[in-house]
């Protein structure tokens, strides 16, 4: 298994290999950055309100899947995926089977799952990626198969 | 073709008809929020730099593809489906076909493709949605089949 650190290469399309795994830096997440991020963007009491969201779904306050998904992108460029290029999604299926919760530590592996040359982009290839993000317990929060466009080697 | 406005009855699992097409409020975008998501989500130059960003795939500044998932939510939440209790994501495809820009009017159209009760959870049913985010041209700058749990009437 792979490991991202701070001397490793940067990647070109040409460089992925299929089976790969990359490993992200940490992330935390806290009961202010969770309330701010869903009072804009996903204003319902079990991500806004402490207290009402004891008597919900989730049982407490949880962090809107979007704000998951949004620190998982947040990871993958910052530390999770080593790209040289730019790193543009074309498609994204998640699934959330278990609530992000205040003061939880993420990080996000992600492994190679198909590599496509592309005759209509010469200078560009389609990736397909599985990530997974994990809280400190190891449970997986956020399952994401995605098709990124990624650069070739000039 | 159903439309939402502030008149209509907030819906339980019960009252969704498959077929239904709800519409959202418009929502605009600017320059400024599109490079604050980004700065702390997805710091690509394409999202983050004006003048970069022209020399990019993008030909310009675009939204990240996740603060357009998160606008298609917050318009979702506050007008774009009429939810009497919680909405609660378990899984979301999406592509973007088009990148969100500076100065776009987005609004989301969701249409109700299969209802579903759940043995397992009297008080709940499983309601899949595709809701296509468009721009002020009615082009589709995101397309998302979301399952959704959604409370049933007491």
């Amino acid at each position: 298994m792979a490991s991202t650190d701070p001397t490793a290469k940067l990647l070109y399309f040409d460089d992925f290999v299929v089976g790969t795994v990359f490993m992200s830096d940490n992330q935390s997440i806290g009961k202010e950055q969770i309330i701010e991020f869903a009072s804009e963007f996903d204003p319902q009491p079990f991500h806004t309100d402490e207290v009402a969201a004891e008597a919900t779904f989730f049982n407490g306050l949880a962090a809107s899947g979007w704000h998951t998904a949004a620190i998982t992108m947040s990871m993958l460029v910052r530390s999770g995926l080593p790209c040289a290029g730019a790193m543009v999604g074309l498609s994204a299926d998640i699934k959330w089977p278990l609530p992000t919760r205040p003061g939880d530590v993420l990080h996000v592996e992600t492994e190679v799952l198909e590599i496509k040359a592309l005759r209509s982009k010469p200078d560009k290839g389609i990736i397909t990626l599985q990530s997974n993000t994990k809280n400190q317990n190891g449970d997986i929060v956020q399952s994401m198969l995605t098709k990124v466009l990624i650069p070739k080697r000039k």
